[in-house]
């Protein structure tokens, strides 16, 4: 690997090039030759995979099926829900030819798959018996983005999940959206450690098509916001149209009542935003594709072996207890490039293994997170490995809650909330009079949105925020990527 | 589930429609909207995961990783490799749109990815510590199938690994070629229970634009082949167009040596045909997403809650020993249609837990493969399980091998080798003269191509089956898939 290794520039000096640089150096990703589009290198993708095994499970746990529908939809199914379509088609890639012949009608390369799904879910769905439907899709969408692209955040194609579900009650969908949000929770924060704030979209900003749009939205340490997954309630906004309907255990017929979700590789690049630092990459324990990295120090060869030996053997006594480690014993770098090359991946923790740990019957342990470094009993490492990396996962939980807290601010007043926003960013919480022409001025003046409505739907006690009208709702602005 | 279960015609009868009835009415797949496309529904799913696994183990095993390239291809580069381009062209989908904008370059969506892998690679190869470069893809791939098509036999989008691998030598890149084969057969002959003939493709039958191509092949019963997977030696066909090159030890530069290979959903279709019966599909128990089904008997209501205690404790005894297994207590079907529905979808074992077999401390274990029956005292039951699956596996395997070999004949006469092709089919064993134009006239004459040529490369002792010239190699044909 010859290359340039090392990050050049300061993450408080200039995040843009920062993260372009960790995330190509580290090798998650590198460019395509089409414009907005990535390759997903294969460090990148044992993420996804790490990301990937753990959602899955949670949903096949809660009884939920994994299946694959074909990348192509047809106009007519596409325009069949109007708002959705309308939606979609500015970014939607056409097929328009097969080989040498002109097809008759053309092809959308998939922006999302309600339409496709719930056109076969109509032929699968009959009977009260049928229901729940709850299966899930992994595969990439596509959507044409002509603005500023950044690997992972903004690519005009996505690895991703959807799921589609059918319930026989609003209810029941309503149940399966919030469940969805909590797993995507559990994902975010107790696996990925980035702290965010659940709640449900505005209308404007919520997915077309839907009855409402529940959201996670984490913030980045440039004060912008950043959308990590959505869970949406479609009513029978889909199951009209589409007609999905089911024979009740009362022998009368009814329209079925339907939900999607979904999280893609985005949540990568607001891991690496909000964890790494001026070395690179920093992440997560729970889900780092390589958790302790084991480097055998060379200096004198006379020790080479013995040390390469027990560098070895703490590596199996480790990855029998679980943990996924590795060995880098490659004789063309010195310790030091290794060292580097090791941070710049962010593997949480470093067991450096040299001449005088071999005669102490010890090895050296170096955190990731703090640069911490100690010394360990050769029979306490095991132990010593897991204690560290629980600490690592919490403190960088803890370290990015407490940035998130310090970024929220309250405002009763538009002046003040103008100079936030442009200012420091963050999310601002602030009353809303609930009136989309206001939502629409107030992203006209400051380029905030509404990020998020709390859950609990509290109203508050202060007048809209910008026009002075009675406040409806409590809302969370704040610009975002 | 209110749908019309049961084949309703014989698989001897008609193998086409019998196919087509076993593929949905096992809720493997369904037809799509669009012609040509199907949907892998969450059975068919669960299936393809269980191939996947294994294979995905064993590469990772031989240092292979997964990574992911964008679905589109610009047209450009699709043609950087002339006799590629062509070979593909006729199958391309193309975009042409993004939005309402016009492309200033159309798009291929990807029919295979040799061409945009490989210009990446020419950025991350640099130096010969770089190699070998091993990496595999999980994804679709989407050739227009215009003629007949059916579900995972042939249809416009299927599901694949495509691997891409670029070593030093053409030494190295050819033990990854027969590596990579070795994989495939243990995947298909152990795991899938399905014999193959391995050896070469003729040159007109290769890959466009490899040196040379290995091919697995299996037998239908209606005496038709089907290529199984295929592992490509690419010589330096893409290296040199693509401009991959390393700086050896010897500080000279080189160009590199690729591979490429695959194997797709294909498999499937081949497993379905080849093992199912009159009742539907049988699942050779390795690949089977439920091993073993749990029917319990519920004639007298006064016994249905002990009964459903047992089969349920025996659901979990099984679990624990590693088996797949489900407990089918709906109440809403009688055992007979369950019996019916779970032979349908090819379970492997049944266990019966009736009122008797309450009583008797016993259960009742019935095979799919054989419908032999036996009577198992519980104590016995973990152990018996385990052993049946492991014949049935055995004896899935044993009595395809008996009837692939059941099906290659000899043929050293034209007249004598179109009647067996036009007759019962199968591999005709025949010398050929090596020529591209005599192969042709085969085909035209008979339907039959050369499906493979022996590994082992021998010389015929006897002339050309058709021109009568000096025959060069040992040729299987065969009419196929």
């Amino acid at each position: 690997m010859s290359k340039e290794i090392g990050i050049t520039v300061k993450k408080g000096a200039d995040l843009s090039e920062w993260y372009t640089q960790v995330v190509t150096k580290s090798e998650l990703a590198d460019y395509s030759v089409i414009k907005a589009f990535m390759v997903l290198r294969p460090y990148g993708y044992s993420l996804w995979e790490k990301i990937k095994d753990f959602l899955d499970r949670r949903l096949k746990e809660a009884n939920h099926s994994n299946a694959y529908f074909p990348l192509f939809i047809p106009e007519s199914y596409l325009q069949r829900e109007a708002e959705h379509f309308k939606g979609f088609t500015p970014q939607v890639f056409w097929v328009t030819r097969a080989g040498e012949n002109e097809l008759s009608e053309r092809l959308a390369v998939r922006p999302t798959s309600e339409t496709i799904v719930n056109e076969t879910y109509s032929k699968w769905v009959r009977s009260w018996r049928d229901l729940p439907l709850l299966i899930n899709l992994w595969n990439t969408v596509l959507r044409a983005e002509i603005t500023a692209t950044r690997p992972f955040i903004r690519t005009s194609e996505f690895m991703w999940q959807e799921g589609h579900t059918v319930h026989a009650t609003e209810e029941d969908a309503e149940k399966e959206v919030m469940m969805i949000l909590e797993f995507y929770r559990q994902l975010i924060e107790e696996q990925m450690a980035t702290p965010v704030l659940l709640g449900y979209k505005s209308d404007s900003e919520k997915f077309v098509g839907a009855k409402y749009t529940t959201t996670l939205e984490a913030m980045m340490p440039d004060g912008k916001a950043i959308q990590m997954g959505t869970s949406h309630h479609l009513g029978q906004n889909f199951a009209k149209p589409f007609e999905i309907k089911y024979l009740g255990q009362d022998e009368q017929t009814h329209y079925a009542w339907t939900t999607s979700w979904g999280v893609s590789w985005r949540m990568i690049g607001a891991l690496i935003m909000l964890h790494g630092d001026d070395k690179g990459l920093v992440l997560p324990p729970r889900i780092a594709p390589i958790q302790v990295i084991i480097v055998p120090i060379l200096y004198r060869t006379g020790d080479s072996k013995a040390i390469i030996d027990k560098a070895n053997k703490l590596g199996d006594l480790l990855g029998k207890s679980g943990i996924v480690v590795r060995v880098d014993s490659r004789e063309q770098y010195t310790p030091g490039w290794k060292f580097n090359e090791w941070e710049l991946k962010g593997v949480p923790l470093r067991i450096e293994v040299g001449p005088r740990d071999l005669e102490k019957h010890q090895a050296t342990l170096v955190r990731r997170d703090t640069s911490a470094k100690e010394t360990v009993n050769d029979d306490a490492v095991v132990a010593e490995v897991g204690r560290l990396l629980e600490d690592i996962q919490r403190n960088l939980f803890a370290r990015a809650k407490a940035s998130l807290d310090a970024s929220i601010s309250e405002s009763k007043e538009y002046e003040q909330f103008k100079k936030v926003i442009g200012g420091q960013g963050g999310f601002v919480r602030a009353s809303w009079c609930g009136e989309r022409d206001c939502e629409q001025i107030i992203k006209a003046d400051t380029g905030a949105t509404i990020r998020t409505l709390p859950l609990s739907n509290d109203k508050p006690s202060s007048v809209c925020i910008r026009c002075g009208k009675p406040g409806a709702k409590v809302a969370y602005f704040a610009r975002s990527y």
